[in-house]
């Protein structure tokens, strides 16, 4: 029988999923990871991966294909562009699997890209052909399908939502170095950093933050009434909903999904969201649905597993 | 031997081209053309694309697709939606062609989509997976092209890159009913507009123009020093610019492709558009190209032409 490897890869860990060829999740195992740059490192990530397959008797031969995320862009042609986050020589690693597995197909997919594969195989958008997922967690990122398959771009930053200029009068400044992003304000961090400006025009002491993403504290602050809260999530739904209709001009999905950490509270800022987008979107596009992704944090290991699929089919 | 027609449906008149299937254009034939509504009208277009066979001495069992554009939208599985701004009936049309060309592979496809992959198959994009063509007419329209292919969209919507509202303070109302769209200031009527504010704002008296979609002139006054065209070219190129780092966002396309009556006067603005794009654009998309696209008001033909073919090779 044939079984397919999704590796959701981190900065210190790895998650990995074996999936038979229908989208079952039949066991998953997280291996511990230094800096992935050398035999040494690629040796625990290949005997992580045979501690998988033979707690379910599954022998490496039977692995048909390998999806691996990468934070970071992946082109057109699945090569793996500057990792700025993490430590890993994709070319190396992917030689290691090689050995290991002579017969599978392995793939590099980005993660944010990832998320939107493993949704559109076994979570919120299954049965649709065109959508776009858009992850919210402490930046924004996203994933475009189109006709059922991944948009991956010229230069692999097809689906980077997270950097569509929504201010062009903001004054600080994003992580990528421009001015107006929209993970500056749909992010976790973002949305805290909205919470504290209202906060400070308002002369209000904000509610205690656990940390800078802490996105729940703020949310519990608009169900409890605190207006600085709800000036921030009127703030960055509407950006959001700006975003979503400028992106249904180009790509024009069917559905677009919302995931990634702050989707947890997807509820308090839905309904805030939709109706930003139905009064900035084209008409042709009103149909457009937006809702919430399913697959929470697993979505990446679908994704890399449905991504190393689709190219061994091929 | 297989040959190829390619049908441009304009208001008034068809532009009928027969190609071979390597994308060489044999013959083109104009068809004057009343409300193609009913059967007289639908044999007056096969009549047309008959006396163009026959002038070439081909049959018309050797017509193996036919494509024809439509000024509205298209889905991904090919259904015409509402046409606004034409008196065509598709499914009728369609029905008299597959009488005339019972072998043929008939296909509909966007006029502005069209373009885009003309100018894939043999204009300006030959060679390149992914890119955009923006057609900037008396309106703003486009073509996403992923992988080789044309994004149609679920509402057939993808590519109304004319409709990215570029502004929200916007107080005049876009021929979509929404405010601050693309088309307002890169069309040839928005570049007028955008003139004769700047006279307006100048106390200028602007330059004679024959039509309100008369950019020679504007383009013609900005040359000969008129401070006026200068701010509506530069505002224009400002919007055009940071549309394309949006775009860039989402599909990352290798080039971007200029086409449409606008499209004349490419050196006056093109490098002004690209410095925008460059100061907007998220840094990973900064190698996207920006160029003329070069089959001119041909190019919906060779695009209903490749679509066609591109059907009939599934």
């Amino acid at each position: 029988m044939a079984y397919i490897l999704g590796v959701d890869i981190g900065g210190t860990s790895i998650k990995a999923g074996l999936f038979d060829k229908s989208g079952n999740l039949i066991d998953v195992k997280k291996i511990q990871t230094i800096e992935i740059v050398n035999d040494v490192a690629y040796a625990m990530v290949v005997q992580g991966l045979g501690e998988l397959l033979s707690a379910r008797d599954v022998s490496s031969s039977e692995v048909a294909a390998i999806g691996m995320t990468v934070p970071g862009p992946v082109d057109s042609d699945g090569r793996v562009g500057v990792l700025a986050n993490i430590s890993l020589d994709a070319e190396g690693l992917k030689g290691a699997l090689h050995k290991a597995f002579p017969a599978a197909t392995i793939a590099f997919v980005n993660d944010a890209n990832a998320a939107a594969l493993g949704e559109l195989w076994q979570g919120g958008a299954q049965g649709v052909s065109n959508c776009v997922m858009v992850t919210l967690g402490t930046g924004v990122g996203g994933g475009v399908i189109v006709d059922g398959h991944l948009v991956a771009g010229a230069f692999g930053a097809a689906g980077e939502i997270g950097h569509l200029t929504m201010n062009y009068e903001e004054t600080q400044t994003c992580g990528c170095g421009r001015k107006g992003c929209l993970e500056q304000y749909a992010s976790a961090k973002g949305i805290v950093r909205l919470y504290h400006a209202a906060c400070e025009r308002a002369k209000q002491t904000p509610v205690e933050l656990s940390h800078e993403t802490d996105t729940i504290s703020v949310f519990k602050a608009y169900a409890a009434g605190d207006a600085c809260a709800k000036e921030a999530i009127e703030e960055m739904s509407e950006y959001l909903g700006r975003a979503l209709a400028l992106i249904a001009c180009v790509v024009d999905p069917e559905v677009v999904l919302i995931g990634g950490g702050v989707a947890g509270g997807y509820d308090v800022y839905a309904e805030k969201v939709t109706e930003s987008f139905w009064r900035h979107c084209f008409s042709g596009c009103a149909a457009m649905r937006i809702s919430a992704a399913t697959l929470g944090n697993e979505a990446g290991m679908y994704g890399a597993a449905y991504c190393a699929l689709q190219q061994w089919g091929k």
